[in-house]
Formats: C-alpha cells, structure tokens, sequence
C-alpha cells in the first residue's frame, strides 16, 4: 500500500480551498489516500517572517484577483469571505476529531468547511458554520462541536502544527507525496507528474 | 494589432529564468510580441515587506528543491548559482540598451543572461556575464558593456522600476496581459489559458 498523500492547509487560505477541490482525484487516480491535516501558519509565520498574503501591500490586492481568476479556471464558486481572516482553531479541531471518530468523512468535512468559508461565506470558526458543514457530510453536528473542547483533540492539532513545522510546511496549501513537498495550488499538476514519476 | 504582454522579472529570480523560458512560445501562438522588463525587486519589497525567497526560514529551503524540479518537468537545465542573489543593475541596464539599439535582440539577450546565471552558473551582473551573453546573441559585447553605463539606460531602468510599481508588479516574474497581472512562473498555464478566453 502507498504511503497517503498529506494535505497540510490554513483554514484562511483560499489557495487551501482551490488545493483541496484538486488533491482527492488526483490521490484517486494514483491509488493514493489523502490525509487531511488542518494547521495554524500563525505559528509558522513567526518563524518566517512571512505574512499572511492578504494583508501585504501590493500582494494583497492580487491575491483578491488571482483566487477567483484560480477558482474559475477550475470551474468553482469563489467568493471573498465578509469576514476574513478568521481563526483555524476550532475548524480545525473539528476536522481532527472527525478523524478520530468517523476518518472516513476526514476529507469531506474539510472540504465542507472551506468550500462554505470560500464559495458560501460562511465563516468556519463560528459554531453555526461548523454544525453546517458536519451535517452537511452527514455527522452530528453537536458531537463534533462538543469535539473541538477535547483535550486530546486539542493536543492532536498542536502536534500536527509542530510536525508540520518540522517537515518545512511554511505556507497553505503544501503537499506532501513520500517526503517531496509541493506548496501552493499551482503545484497540484507537478504533485501528479511527480506521481507519474516525472519531475524526480 | 495586439498589445505585447509585458514580462516583468528580477535576475536573481530562479523562477524568471523559467517563465522566460515559457512565455515567448506563449505568445508567439497567440500572435504577440513580448515586452522584456528587467526590475529591481529590492525597492517592491521595501514596500510590500517581503524579503527574497530564498532570504527565508524555510522558505528558501524549499525553493533550492522546488526551482530545480520546476526545471526538470520544464525540461530545461539548472543549477543554483554559486554566487547568489546579484545586483540586477547591469543586466537589466544591458536589456534595456539593447532595447533602445537592436530591440529584436532584448529577448534573446535577457533569457541569455538568465540561463547563463541558472544554468550555467555564470553571474549576469559581471562583466563577463554580460560579454558573454551579449555576444551569444550576435552582439556587440563591447557596446552593451558601455551602454550600462549611459545615462538614458540608467533612467530607462529607473522608469521601468517605478512603472512596475505603479502596476502593481511585487514578484519576479510578474506577466501582464491586457492589464491582467499573472506572478509565477507557475502562472503561465494561466496566461495562456487568459489569451484562449478562459478565466475571466
């Protein structure tokens, strides 16, 4: 069996939103799986010395063009969150404890999440944008908003971050295929050469 | 008459020596010319905030594995300088003299000077860079070597500085297509797909 791929992301980063619609077929059609691994990059930006794109000058103001040029080239609705950034805590702390009890519905209930921040403007850090995206993939809502409040959920999303750091995530989407890693939307073509064993 | 699709970039941009090695073929099919416009990133990002690529935490480990890959599924040569990043000063002075004096020659004389620095390993800031690149294209090397040092050249690229500012041009390189602005060499799928009709 192949080792997954692994999707590291940012809930306020629409390149996450425009990486995931793409990475699951491209896992499919390479018999791969897909781990899905919410982070925080306000950790890793201290590091950096990066910013979040949205708020530099000049890059912010591209960015707001780019996404949607991106979402439309891949033939998805992209709207600008009203409010945004927001916190990846909890949405993420949802998706880790989904892991935990239902793995299966891991990748959907991501994709639920950013695609409702990133086509819907619903806001994944709000208690009603969680309920809606896990029912919306068939979970129980409130067990998964009760989920984010458990201590080991908590500490599973503070060991991803660390991991992360550690494997030279510094920015959202980054993708990770048997140790090579790909960062940005725009590399989700070269993760499938790569798997096609071009590019090596 | 179309209008050119302007090709913004710095020289100590590994990834301007990839998009270079696209975007004439791009344009070449859709029947337009290329503006070459060498820049000075470093006052962009004195504005933005940013730092060079490779400057970062991180950030600079990754692109030392991803430029080289980008390379490899781009089938083109690389290797990363010895010497890096350069001053951009007299390569871009030497682009914009050969503007000014055999303007069918800019093209060839900037992805010269680029794959001479990527490729191999020879610095377009020095004398030496420029001779050789200047001569590979079937010119002067003498007279480009002087013209760095013409006032009018110095202005030319003052100008070019400040008007890719004003464009909101904050990364190397930068594409602009009827207005439209594309950074990356990962971009330039995207501006091909922009001249067939898609994305907008």
């Amino acid at each position: 069996m192949s080792t997954p791929i692994r999707f590291c992301f940012d809930f306020s980063s629409p390149y996450a939103y425009l990486g995931a619609a793409q990475v699951e077929k491209i896992a499919f059609r390479h018999g791969r799986a897909v781990e899905w691994r919410p982070i925080l990059l306000g950790a890793v930006f201290k590091i950096t010395g990066m910013r979040p794109g949205p708020d530099m000058p000049m890059r912010g103001d591209y960015m707001k063009r780019d996404a949607p040029r991106f979402a439309r080239l891949l033939g998805l609705p992209f709207r600008w969150p009203s409010t945004f950034p927001v916190s990846g805590v909890a949405p993420s702390r949802a998706v880790y404890w989904t892991e935990a009890h239902a793995p299966e519905k891991t990748g959907a209930l991501s994709r639920a999440l950013l695609s409702g921040f990133f086509a819907d403007d619903v806001d994944p850090s709000s208690e009603a944008g969680i309920l809606r995206a896990a029912r919306s993939v068939g979970l129980n809502g409130t067990d998964v908003l009760a989920g984010t409040q458990d201590p080991m959920v908590k500490d599973r999303l503070k060991a991803a971050v660390d991991e992360a750091i550690g494997q030279g995530v510094f920015g959202s989407p980054y993708t990770i295929v048997d140790g090579e890693g790909f960062w940005g939307a725009d590399r989700l073509s070269q993760v499938e050469a790569w798997l096609d064993g071009k590019g090596r």
